[in-house]
């Protein structure tokens, strides 16, 4: 079969394997849809903590059940459409032992720390596959994992019905924490961006959107929510020129989300942080239970996934679309393995 | 009357100004103690950003009421021993519209951005007058503003019986703060110091204390909590120094409470506050309700105030006074205005 490797520093191959065998516990499937993520681009560039190469990438996917195991899962049967949770957890820890596996003192996912879904077919165990309802497309299966991960953030926070939300940052996770934070009620959604083609994109969405490039940020955030602030910012860039501004961006006794990761330590205003009495909540990934909601939100159409513009190219063409997504021509790049 | 003002940088002075007089709603109370705050000392230092030179600082303290208005709230009569609510809210930003006046934001104290208690004698509103229980000595009663920031500060966070609770630094606020989670039903208290006479006085008072200068400090910490950290810290000194390692004091999902203020923007690891799912919970001194149960909790000896070390000095002694809190020879430093 084909697929995506990640061979070295800014390396990217289309190379051979073989179909993986169905084995113990478990599923073989034929991948549809797969998204490139920010952290597969944090790999390619040499700069993840974890990936080493040769390595399939790919943890964001949806496709077709292709064969099943000896004593399958009950509901299961070949055929049927999935995408899989992608969080691999050590069991052991005393995080995992909390009922907490997603902050896994050894955290691995699946396409980072093992061989992933940029191939046409992938084996997962069992219990990670999730059915993808009638009324969502292959695609939109494959942004259920990128969702997730603004569900969680989401239900992280204190979110209410009838808040003004901003979130700084229009990539992927900007977009759709901006999209979930519609869902949930906001009154009024303010998406920062610096990239033209974002803030295009973003304003297509029907947001209220603002050059985060522009010297007057914090006083047109200021303007548009009557001199307080948001009452949660989501922070979706993990970008340093966010920080000497983002206690600015946030009302007293708001919250602050940090959903992007900052890859260095940077300097914050902790005495606003006091005096605002502001709550800054870290948040990672999702847990099964994120999933489950994220799958039944999409199918009740809650957010306009198809929205979401997506550059789909075949695995052939993993170059391109590398290059592509690291331009963000598009604000989600994808590969089309089966259609 | 006698009283200490602060007359500009690095200079403090006792005074005589005439007593106030009652009028409108305000009652007289004669002061009996009142207590040495850090931002006392940053005033004195010239660094506080609201106050100016003259001032008559002080703003917690303990007293008996002297006069009563013609109009006087039903439950108060002279002889009262009281202490008092040093907020000064402006009751018209969107702030204190919310029910959040103690987050104003404009935010005033009695005793810094007005005159306050280093004095004979005190003009106070009659709604900011809580009465002192029998039980309680005038000494202590001028202890209830302190103790009521780390009442808010425990009540803030999610602290839960059981908990391991690390807080960092052991001066007044430090202590305190130890005092409360240890009556909030923690199972551990470790405290972090670099002063010699700080680490003798919580050692005395039975908490783990580990020196913050040296260099195994987090080793110390995590072997002292099984390998994680404390559920909760509590953060009490807002020196920069704390700011590199802070992250790691805490376990992950755990929360960490920002009680010190960070003069300046500090660096610190938002990569850890993602991974670990950390909640950074900013705090500002109190609202009437923590008033409230800080009084009734110390009624019921749920903290041993007397265990504090305090040095009492006469108003005379001003100079002298200013110059042992700065050094910080006892844990506190209080004038004893009429005994």
């Amino acid at each position: 079969m084909k697929a995506v490797s990640f061979q070295g520093k800014d390396t990217v191959a289309v190379v051979k394997k073989p179909i993986p065998q169905v084995m113990d516990d478990y599923v073989l499937i034929k991948v549809a849809y797969a998204g490139i993520c920010g952290s597969d681009l944090s790999i390619v560039a040499g700069k993840h903590p974890r990936a080493t190469p040769p390595l399939v990438m790919g943890h964001e996917f949806s496709g077709t059940i292709a064969e099943l195991p000896q004593n399958p899962r009950p509901d299961l049967k070949v055929g049927d459409r999935v995408t899989v949770f992608p969080l691999i957890t050590c069991g052991e820890c005393y995080v995992c032992k909390m009922g907490l596996p997603h902050v896994c003192r050894d955290l691995k996912l699946f396409g980072i720390d093992t061989d992933g879904a940029f191939a046409e077919y992938v084996r997962v165990t069992q219990d990670t596959v999730f059915k993808i309802p009638d009324n969502l497309s292959d695609k939109e299966g494959a942004l259920i994992e990128p969702i997730a991960v603004c569900i969680h953030s989401a239900r992280m926070s204190r979110l209410q019905i009838g808040d003004t939300v901003v979130v700084t940052g229009a990539g992927p996770i900007g977009l759709l924490m901006a999209m979930v934070a519609r869902a949930a009620g906001a009154a009024q959604v303010i998406v920062t961006e610096v990239s033209p083609t974002r803030i295009a994109g973003a304003e297509k969405l029907g947001f209220t959107v603002l050059n985060a490039a522009d010297d007057k940020l914090v006083e047109q955030v200021l303007e548009l929510t009557r001199g307080r602030g948001g009452d949660i910012v989501f922070e979706a860039t993990g970008h340093p020129s966010v920080a000497p501004y983002l206690l600015e961006l946030v009302r007293i006794r708001g919250q602050i989300v940090q959903v992007g990761i900052f890859k260095q330590p940077v300097a914050i205003d902790l005495r606003a942080v006091n005096f605002h009495e502001v709550d800054l909540i870290g948040v990672r990934v999702y847990t099964r239970e994120d999933y489950d909601q994220t799958i039944s939100l999409a199918a009740q159409q809650k957010f306009d996934l198809n929205s979401i513009e997506a550059e789909v190219l075949p695995l052939d063409e993993a170059v391109a679309a590398f290059a592509s997504a690291k331009e963000a021509t598009a604000v989600k790049t994808m590969f089309e393995i089966a259609g």
